[in-house]
């Protein structure tokens, strides 16, 4: 570790200061890579069903990274045996930097172009990069061990725990950050009662059991913001347009359309060519300006589907309890034939989640579990223990969202059979 | 007015619900001009200061269409007589819509190219656009008259009062959002109260007596965040090399420089040949976009300057009592000669406002004045009645900033003076 | 209704502030019977474990009366037909009143000497006191409407149910304020979501469907606040001594015990004479007197009692997941041969709760449901709607303490059989 | 120090948790003496202006024990050397005990029987009791080591800043804590950021000057929280009328009138001869009981202002500029002459304070001044930099008030001449 000569903070209003006391840490959050997370909204398109929900990958990661920070000072502080002490600076990169290769609404665009975004962190950390030289000057292997941690195959399980598993620092800090932009507070978890109750024990992060109802409580909350905010069909509408958007870009570009706006790194995107570099080049700002551009275009889909992007004029949607596909087929059909576009003009949904993946035989995966330590040290899961956790983690939600552009289906609607006219009750 | 079927609202962190009962509103919202504002910060470039502070002018706008709509509807409940019932929505649209014209990180954008965002404003309202076909429709002269009240001519002063005066819907949304938003508590102003002290007087907005407390402590809050977040030098050292890029590609492209990458409406806006279809085109993605291709060009200049930006790169700055023209002189001269360039690699900066500009004989300007009202019925100016008011209202703070790449000086400083090296205490 | 000549307020931490409009309930707020609400309580001992909780059933009337007043405006400005406009102050009156006849450490006092408030405030409404002559103004009727509200037998059910039904403003504000004042932050709702989503409709207050995530969450709340804070086995245990100092005193007054502190009106509360007069001087104030004054008494249980509450050294407990009586008749007969109290140092305790009382077949009480209202105008009860509901609505929850003297036992322990030390882990 | 085996935790609204590490800290809030806290309220009367404010002084020592604590820790942590780090524990037992000695209704009582709670708090830390037995095990001279920090005369002038100084632990709880309880927002002080600027520099606590700002609205909340809270009018109301209580019933008992309720200890109190064994047995419960009961008393005198206290039935007032002893002999005399009562029936208050003591010229005293540290360790005292602090620190606001029984003014009115029934504006 490097000390700063003095500690440096961060005013963040989710946890009030950041505190950065290693310079490799200040160093790594001043690089290229990383300022570049400025322009990545953490929660992609959700910002146009929830207005307040405008703050970025940049933010989170700090927040993930100072969680971390708390959590390994408290080991620190009790003195935990099991805890080891020589891994806080790795822990703390890791944790600063797991969200590094995230693209422009990586969601979506990772859909779109099968892409992953923990492969892009662990080539970013381990290429060409500023970072990638900061973390070498530890040691020459240790950008492949924040690599390994990220990619969860680090030889401690405990410092994985920490940036990934049920209850790690980057959930708590999303539920607590996007409940604190979106302005819905079904997200709000007693951060330092579940902290205090994190104990190390046996090459595990585990938790006290008479932290039992601060885990339920944050399960709770998880549960509700998927609904709420992270499946909200309105957010949904709007990630679906932006993977048409991409799929008939990439369509236009491979057929060799002329295309008034097209800028580095676009090409090698379609193209499936991108390397570091230009992956770092990709940012919202980016995607923003092209769709506008595009907006222009002569053509129609491309033009009409930017259009809706950018200026907010979503799909529309109806639920329903089943769907099947003969009836999709049916509707496809009819919408070709009243002079809609059966590609384009129609997209199924069906958001799925399970709050909390249970115990079950046979899966014995350390990382998916919340073990709770009782007073004879004896560890649990905790769905045997807590009604709640069994309750809930077996709930299958959600309905089937089909969604279409109303205007369009406004005008052929009349020449739609009555059966397929019902569903979209217009 | 055209009641919606049924209210809707949009969740705020702020608000909590910002309430939407008209379908005129409505439709303003969904114009794709007022969508645009989702696209410009509300505080430019103050993310790269405090990065929690992401949020759009389109948040703030709503906000203060729901002040004032709270604002009215106790009016309206209370019955006061002096309130002009007929005006409601006239008041509600123009306080949506007064920061429809703000451009891409405003204040510089606005500086660089001698422009100016109510004219803009005004412009979009009375132009060709969206959000004039919906005002048109409540009347052929709405459309002037929104114009009007943001122009602050409208012959009632009591709508323009709500929307623009120093105790206006505006400046409450901005203190308590940005307070939000960067995490910064001073803004936290009790607007509850403050809304509750409100009265429509003979053609103003008055405040009862009783609010005197509450109005110091917003003015104090108004201070605080001046300080603490609007004037951060941080902040300034980002503006200014946001102006400065501006300046140096304006340069270039009259030059005839070969850019990289240029895009529709750039030219316009090099050229001073903005109308209201080219501007609608600038945000901030777009600004964003450009200097990230620009760090790539040849220029080293902009090249330079854009990578500061993007990456944040910034100035550094010393802090000086007074400047004097002949030292600054001295200081680019001696800059220029160890190799550095004086128009770019200085600048002087001096941040000041006034929390509350007090009356003044001769000043009968009544959009200045915050007026209190008293059991007697007697109208005060508050600096008369208040020691807190008075006291601070003359208050003028603030420091000289020399900002300068501290890279460059770094290597530059063997070769300046004694007397001049001295100032930048490297 | 007789409107006061201008809007009273008071300000409240979780309301921010309490409107009163009506001369009627700023008068009744005004009585002797309303006021002495500031001396009991609202969580009775939760103070010794939570020391935050020492705010008054006063604040929590008060509330209660907001939250209605917000729900009928709202019912009003929305212009719901099935709201009955006339029945408003009613409503108002029975929901500020409905903890009027609470008695100092309600819960335990209304055990030790089979009470209960609610008829206390019935007979309070309606006897010969100050409320009662405010009401009556109003009509000669009028008071036993309120009492019909409050023991819910009024004709009209939606007014009741305003009042008492699972989704009650009663319900709503104590989760909010004992949130706010015990620091546990579980009791957090969404309550302007709820009061949006909330309908009058045919006889009834319902909810619509698409709040049942906000009720969800609201049931969820009340489960962890009564696990985490009404049952809290610290609190539990003051109770027991609350109980066993009740218990002995009045055994000692009907053995003519010459008590060196006897004050009216507890010769009456120990004889079961009290009126209503006389039920009005009990509270907290003067139990608290009487207790400290006991500490100094002769009789050695008594004394010993009284100074264990008022000076906070309680019971210790141990958890036990079942009880047989067997164990407990062995317990006490061996305490009592090690020279210990078999009356009063043991007590076992059970707390019970269903976090919502589910619709069952045959149990139609109106009172008991919370239904929802689709699309369709279709009313289904919550838990056939919401897993999670009907998961969380059948969990029996707690298990068995077992509460002792630690300092009395740790004497006694090596009289005690192996068996029965084991269970006290000391 | 005496670690606990598990450090322990208070939920704390305020603060969040109130960690407990060391086992004397634990045993002395365990101890009658400190549980007696919980009935005296931290706002004496004010509970009748603000109904949120039922806290008690319990929870403000623990909360000044708590903000003491985290500021030594950062000392220690950031390994100052200045700090003495030998005086931890002795600064905690002080600042957890600084309020030991306050009795009921504080202000009023101390007034009306010339006492005082320091005095009291060094009797009891030092007197038979079990604080003393618990601070004496530490080392036999301690307890006069905490008597001294109390006393301000402790020969580390450190420790004595940290918990009497104008930016101490005491001061910073109370704000916080105070707006907390009666929902005021204009205490909220930015915590945090002030304990971070604290440093402990050549035997004092002092600022950083980067905290200036936090400072400024550190000393605006406080003047905002005196003029709004702490010299509410209606709150010296029934001040005044607490103390003319007492102070009836102080000439009642030297008369030998034959009280109906009359406990230990009041005859001491009324015969100045409290010992500490009998100060402790008066609290707040004893107070209203005695009012209570003195309610029914024959002294019309005193069971009208019992009344008048115990129902709320408050003094009215009339503001005044200036008050001339003449006009207020007048007034008397013409009360007396209509029968109302002169001694009892008029009071003048002229609420005063100074929201911080400006360092003055011959002022050295070190206890009164927040000092800046600037970046060349020079001190400076805060109002020589501080335009906002200058402003403030000379003004002297308030007015007199002139208060009476209004039901009694009513009728009397007809009797008063012209000039003075118009004062009263009945």
């Amino acid at each position: 570790m490097n000390p700063l000569s003095e500690e440096k903070v961060f005013k963040d209003p989710v946890h009030n200061y950041i505190h950065v006391q290693d310079s490799t840490i200040w160093r790594l959050i001043n690089t290229t890579e990383f300022q570049r997370l400025r322009r990545i909204r953490q929660l992609g398109t959700s910002y146009l069903t929830f207005h307040g929900a405008e703050h970025s990958r940049f933010s989170h990661s700090l927040g993930v990274y100072e969680i971390t920070r708390r959590i390994i000072s408290q080991f620190e502080r009790s003195g935990y045996p099991d805890w080891p002490k020589e891994e806080r600076l790795l822990t703390l990169c890791a944790a600063l930097l797991h969200d590094l290769g995230h693209g422009p609404f990586s969601h979506s665009i990772e859909e779109a172009f099968h892409m992953n975004h923990e492969d892009w962190t662990r080539r970013i950390v381990t290429g060409d990069t500023e970072v990638n030289d900061i973390l070498s000057e530890i040691a020459p292997d240790f950008p492949d061990k924040v690599s390994a941690v990220i990619a969860k195959t680090y030889n401690k399980p405990i410092v994985v725990n920490l940036v990934s598993s049920p209850l790690d620092a980057d959930r708590m800090d999303y539920l607590l950050r996007d409940a604190y932009y979106t302005g819905v507070n079904y997200g709000t978890i007693d951060i330092d009662r579940i902290l205090r109750m994190l104990r190390p024990y046996q090459g595990r992060v585990v938790v006290k059991e008479s932290g039992m109802h601060a885990v339920e409580d944050y399960l709770m909350s998880r549960y509700q913001m998927y609904w709420q905010v992270y499946f909200h069909p309105v957010t949904r509408s709007s990630e679906i347009i932006l993977r048409q958007i991409f799929r008939r870009a990439k369509e236009l570009y491979h057929d060799g359309y002329p295309f008034g706006f097209m800028v580095e790194p676009l090409p090698q995107l379609f193209e499936d060519k991108l390397d570091v570099q230009a992956y770092l080049k990709l940012d919202e700002a980016l995607i923003q300006t092209a769709f506008l551009q595009w907006s222009y275009e002569d053509d129609r889909i491309l033009s009409e589907l930017c259009t809706r992007f950018m200026h907010r004029k979503l799909y529309k949607y109806v639920e329903m309890d089943s769907v099947d596909l003969e009836m999709i087929d049916e509707i496809r059909r009819e919408f070709g034939q009243a002079g809609m576009n059966p590609e384009y003009d129609l997209e199924i949904d069906f958001p799925t989640d399970l709050p909390y993946d249970v115990f079950r035989p046979g899966d014995e995966s350390s990382q998916k579990q919340i073990l709770l330590l009782d007073r004879q040290e004896q560890l649990r899961e905790i769905s045997e223990v807590s009604d709640i956790v069994r309750s809930i983690s077996g709930i299958h939600r959600g309905k089937y969202h089909l969604y279409y552009p109303e205007d369009k289906l406004e005008k052929a609607i009349t020449d739609l059979s009555p059966s397929i006219s019902r569903i979209f009750k217009l």
